[in-house]
């Protein structure tokens, strides 16, 4: 006699050790070379070299009159010290020299006359007809920026591996950068299984029958963290079917994702199918995380290749911490994802179990009187999208703990 | 005799006065209808029903036999529930019906028989034969979600105002809405200005010269802020072509903004502009902040219309508060934007005056013992482009504080 039915035991890994192991298994794509309107998002494959000066010339910090420093050397509150206004730099222009004992009206921005290292600021100056007078002394560069201050025509502006963010980009168009050359964005191929799935357009159902509501849902989670997204259907609970269009689409894709699978027979497929596809297979069977425990991972013909849970709380809890850590691999990042939160106070008490890290769906509430948050954990006995909707963000009770207790400060990831 | 030149006094407006005055102001844009594919990152102008009862069944949680939970009453360790297993419910097909004494094989996901209540999972039976026993109690809606558990068919699923996220999608692929009405993305017309201002594309800059940066940075912004972005040209210092190009535009899209206008005279031409543009004209004649503290808002034929200061750091910085504020209130978002940050050690004191909203520039470095975050300022005399491309985020020092000191905790914004 058998009790139950064969379980296959699950070797769960730690989530930390998941994490560094698709930094050692995946790498870099290659790169492509893209102008900067588009390079948003992307990271830089190679050190970036500025080919000029920033800025160009010496510029001025603030309205007022450039001087040579030296000349206001004892100018103060009660003797200022007098220039002849020689006339104004144009924005945009060469700034016409000027003559001992000159100083020349300049805007924020202007450039400096050759001979001048410092800009008065109008509000320390007395313009009476073309004499200006200064009532501070000013030190050399005052005010002012230099030629290369920012940056020296030959060294690296960019470091490999940056992430082009809009400082980025303008820095890039500053310096006459209009292309560069960045990791490719990852393209993900996806596929839906299990029988009692049809097409989310589906208008009316049979019983029995769910619609695929994780396709749009992790395609929109993977255009948000920077992949593309190619949706393969939904695959019948055949192996043949499952091994061929899996072979097909991963031909053409950078990542590979199964979502679905939740059941044991449909698990099974999801796992002989990372066997069949390329070496060296399976790397993860299960992740001791909830929601998400039955997650696979595959490396096949060096691509990556994610089994989701088809639960879609575990399916998004999963994608959003290990198919982003795989996004980010891919698409080159080099340093870690740093996670901001919101503190709040825990309204209610939150069980767990010790050995695995939990992730508890809350609301967050702002109090009226105090301005504080609180962070409502969300239950619902069937976990469906509902209570996900229903959240701001995730809380994580590590491993370490028995859950946390109401009143206790907890820190909240949003979901946005 | 003047003392300088006639320095317009500046109005500053409190930060959170501004954000507030947005809100009262402008509204949201008027509702389209879109596909879920493309809905993502929207907010909704409606609320919305559910046709249908989720789940649609009575389904179970886990792997097992569906019974009658009642004649599992008294089964325990040593007296097990005798059933006769009747045959397997098929994902993704209706169950068929079972007699007293039998149970189901069915998996997770699956459809109850219409006469049962309850699910027992496989590892608390064994089986022999076609004969099931089971060594547990169950009570009735043991491991099943009940039809309409999650939503109600006539109740509603999501309410006006929500933000279309990944859970939302999916919940509404799974209650089958294919399309929904979100507002519309507001479109922001973008100028620069500023005699020194060439395109970011020109290869040699002559003497004065610097590339319009903004353009770039500040579309990549609101892009990520989900806006669309039309690029008005560089704008001459000409007041009746800054009217007429501004007059234009103003026609084709929601928000305008204009970039440039640090020094007084270029900042003088927008806000005669805003003035002119439409009513009420301009609102806010500075904000309390640093940087950015020369910004300008106004309100033209009910369009919200922001002046940017012309320096790139302060330039970015109203954008992602005020410009996002803006966006916000025009995508339809009613509710407040929670910002997480990351808590970190302060690596030196940082010098602010009171009564200003100052935002530092900080990297952050993990420390290799203790794992904590360090905040290190990035000071550049300059404050150009450079250091905010060397930092991860911002801090903020309140009106009301002097300054931070090293060895603080303080809390970063992300810049990502």
């Amino acid at each position: 006699m058998i009790r139950g039915e064969p379980v296959k035991l699950m070797q769960v890994s730690d989530p930390v050790a998941v994490l560094n192991l698709i930094k050692e298994e995946f790498k870099a794509l290659p790169a492509e070379t893209l102008a900067i309107e588009l390079a948003g998002g992307r990271y830089l494959a190679g050190d970036l070299k500025s080919f000029e000066d920033v800025p160009g010339f010496n510029r001025s910090t603030v309205d007022g009159y450039a001087v040579a420093a030296r000349e206001s050397f004892g100018a103060g509150e009660s003797v200022p010290a007098m220039f002849e206004l020689a006339g104004e730099v144009l924005m945009g222009k060469s700034a016409p020299s000027i003559r001992p004992g000159q100083c020349r009206l300049v805007h924020t921005g202007g450039m400096l006359p050759e001979n001048t290292d410092a800009v008065v600021m109008a509000e320390d100056t007395e313009v009476s007809g073309n004499l200006v007078n200064s009532f501070k002394q000013l030190a050399p560069g005052e005010n002012v920026i230099r030629r290369g201050e920012d940056l020296k025509a030959g060294t690296t502006a960019l470091e490999a591996g940056q992430l082009l963010r809009a400082p980025e980009i303008g820095l890039l168009a500053s310096i006459g950068i209009t292309a560069v050359a960045v990791h490719r964005q990852p393209q993900i191929g996806f596929f839906s299984s299990g029988d009692e799935l049809v097409a989310y357009s589906s208008r009316q159902l049979e019983a029995g029958q769910i619609r695929d509501s994780n396709a749009p849902a992790i395609s929109y989670l993977a255009r948000q963290y920077g992949a593309g997204f190619k949706y393969g259907g939904i695959l019948p609970d055949d192996f043949a079917v499952f091994l061929e269009k899996s072979r097909a689409i991963l031909e053409e894709v950078d990542f590979l994702v199964f979502s679905g699978g939740s059941s044991v027979g449909s698990r099974d497929f999801t796992a002989r199918t990372m066997q069949e596809l390329g070496k060296p297979g399976l790397l993860v069977e299960g992740i001791a995380i909830q929601p998400g425990k039955p997650t696979l991972l595959a490396k096949c013909n060096d691509k990556p290749v994610l089994g989701l849970p088809g639960h879609p709380i575990s399916a998004l809890n999963i994608f959003s911490i290990f198919g982003r850590a795989i996004i980010d691999r891919l698409a080159g990042r080099l340093t870690e994802r740093l996670m901001p939160t919101l503190s709040a106070t825990l309204a209610r008490n939150v069980a767990s179990r010790t050995g695995r890290t939990d992730y508890v769906r809350v609301k967050l509430k702002r109090e009226e009187t105090s301005g504080e948050l609180t962070a409502v954990p969300v239950f619902g006995r069937s976990g469906m999208l509902r209570t996900l909707a229903e959240a701001d963000g995730l809380l994580v009770v590590p491993p370490e703990k028995e859950g946390l207790s109401a009143g206790e400060q907890v820190e909240v990831y949003l979901w946005e």
